[in-house]
């Protein structure tokens, strides 16, 4: 089994590098959370296409997911992680491994979902990062993590994946960790926008990777192809790319127009 | 308009006493939070009870819920709320009525899965509060606060809500507002026992009605009543009302039979 960590938008050149040594069949498991700029492809899939083979044909592969700040691991603080994997032999292996006393596998066979999640609750994580700059309160924090969530799910099921992954520990637990974890790298970029600061000084003073950035390009082309509303992430998009400013972009969340809430 | 804002337990009382002053057809708006003790009603079935009226026939009654902590909407933070009537006129007129530049309103139909969601969500928090009197970290709230949702979501339907309101903003933004907001006054009562305080003492020195405390006999009740898995809610129950150390809750949680991942 090799585990996949690197960030998406480095994934394909370090696989392809790799091509010739990976042991045929041995399975891949991915903990990265992205999607790939251009491509738009998911980071098992990126894994799948550097090494020339068709997903989940050729070898199994799974990914594990969840709320898991690496800090608080480390201190074998009580965490929960989703194993999914259409390989049901996989799911079980990856549930019976990772399992502790206290970390917790729950196992899913939705892995378009578990990735999907992933990557855009990065993208959620830094607008409710702006909503910290601007000292918007956990009222604005909260009501964004719901209507995140919809637009999150939304996306996920229009890419195949099923509704109810995100509303469980990869989907609303690790999107209200990255919303919420004063720790979060996507987070504290948004922090830094929301206090006026320009995205480029905070990317060269952060020592680390902030993968919402180049996963907003990524969740707003995607959006914009399969015809999914997602406005948080077009605001997100406007911030980080389009020169808006944050208060601006916060403001037309808010003035959209009044409406029945729709959830999915 | 009226709009009734009395802790639940106390509802029944103070509707009984203005029963002869309440004017006929009048429209009732609850902004109360809980499940009724004994008769396990929600708080405007308590209302219609009072007034020995049938809920929803004798006058238009609508919920108004959300993520609202009350210091941040004096001070014209932004947030969003839920207006929810199966009565299409007070809904919208409750829409126009609150809606301002900061305070964004959704409607909904679903009365019953708004006032549900606002009465368990202060059970979650109360178990999020344990969490963080053990400094148990943002990886076990948020993984709390995922199957916190999944369990409210079950009740809920088991009542004839709607799943999709539990995903909303009624649902899963109120609930972490809850968990994560240190104001909560549920989340607050469960730190003060996840340090060790009795409910007792600390009942005693707060000021503030602990909503929660009594909605979790009704939940209990009521998901024992229908047949409804709750452990998160058991788990408070055993620490508030059998004498359950916090540490021995939440290890029985994490050492529950593992299994795959059930949503609603």
């Amino acid at each position: 089994m090799i585990v996949t960590a690197v960030p998406v938008q480095f994934t394909r050149s370090v696989w392809e590098t790799l091509r010739a040594e990976t042991p045929k069949g041995a399975a891949v498991v991915s903990v990265s959370k992205g999607i790939e700029n251009g491509t738009l492809l998911r980071p098992l899939q990126v894994v799948a296409d550097a090494l020339g083979e068709r997903m989940g044909e050729d070898r199994p592969m799974g990914v594990l997911s969840g709320p898991t700040i690496a800090a608080e691991l480390a201190r074998c603080l009580p965490a929960t992680m989703i194993a999914a994997s259409e390989d049901p032999d996989l799911e079980l292996r990856l549930q019976r491994l990772f399992t502790t006393s206290w970390l917790r596998i729950y196992t899913s066979e939705d892995v378009v979902g578990v990735e999907v999640a992933g990557a855009v609750k990065n993208v959620i994580a830094i607008a409710a990062g702006i909503l910290d700059g601007l000292s918007a309160g956990f009222n604005a924090k909260s009501a964004l993590l719901a209507r995140g969530l919809a637009e999150i799910a939304r996306l996920g099921v229009a890419m195949g994946a099923r509704a109810e992954t995100f509303f469980g520990i990869a989907g609303v637990g690790d999107l209200a960790t990255s919303c919420f974890s004063p720790e979060g790298r996507n987070r504290s970029c948004g922090e830094a926008l929301g206090k006026g600061e320009p995205l480029e000084t905070y990317l060269k003073r952060t020592t680390s990777v902030v993968e919402g950035v180049a996963t907003t390009r990524s969740v707003v082309d995607l959006a914009r192809k399969l015809g999914v509303e997602m406005p948080i992430a077009e605001a997100v998009h406007a911030v980080l790319f389009e020169g808006m400013d944050p208060i601006e972009g916060i403001g037309r969340l808010m003035s959209r127009e009044l409406k029945r809430e729709v959830v999915g």
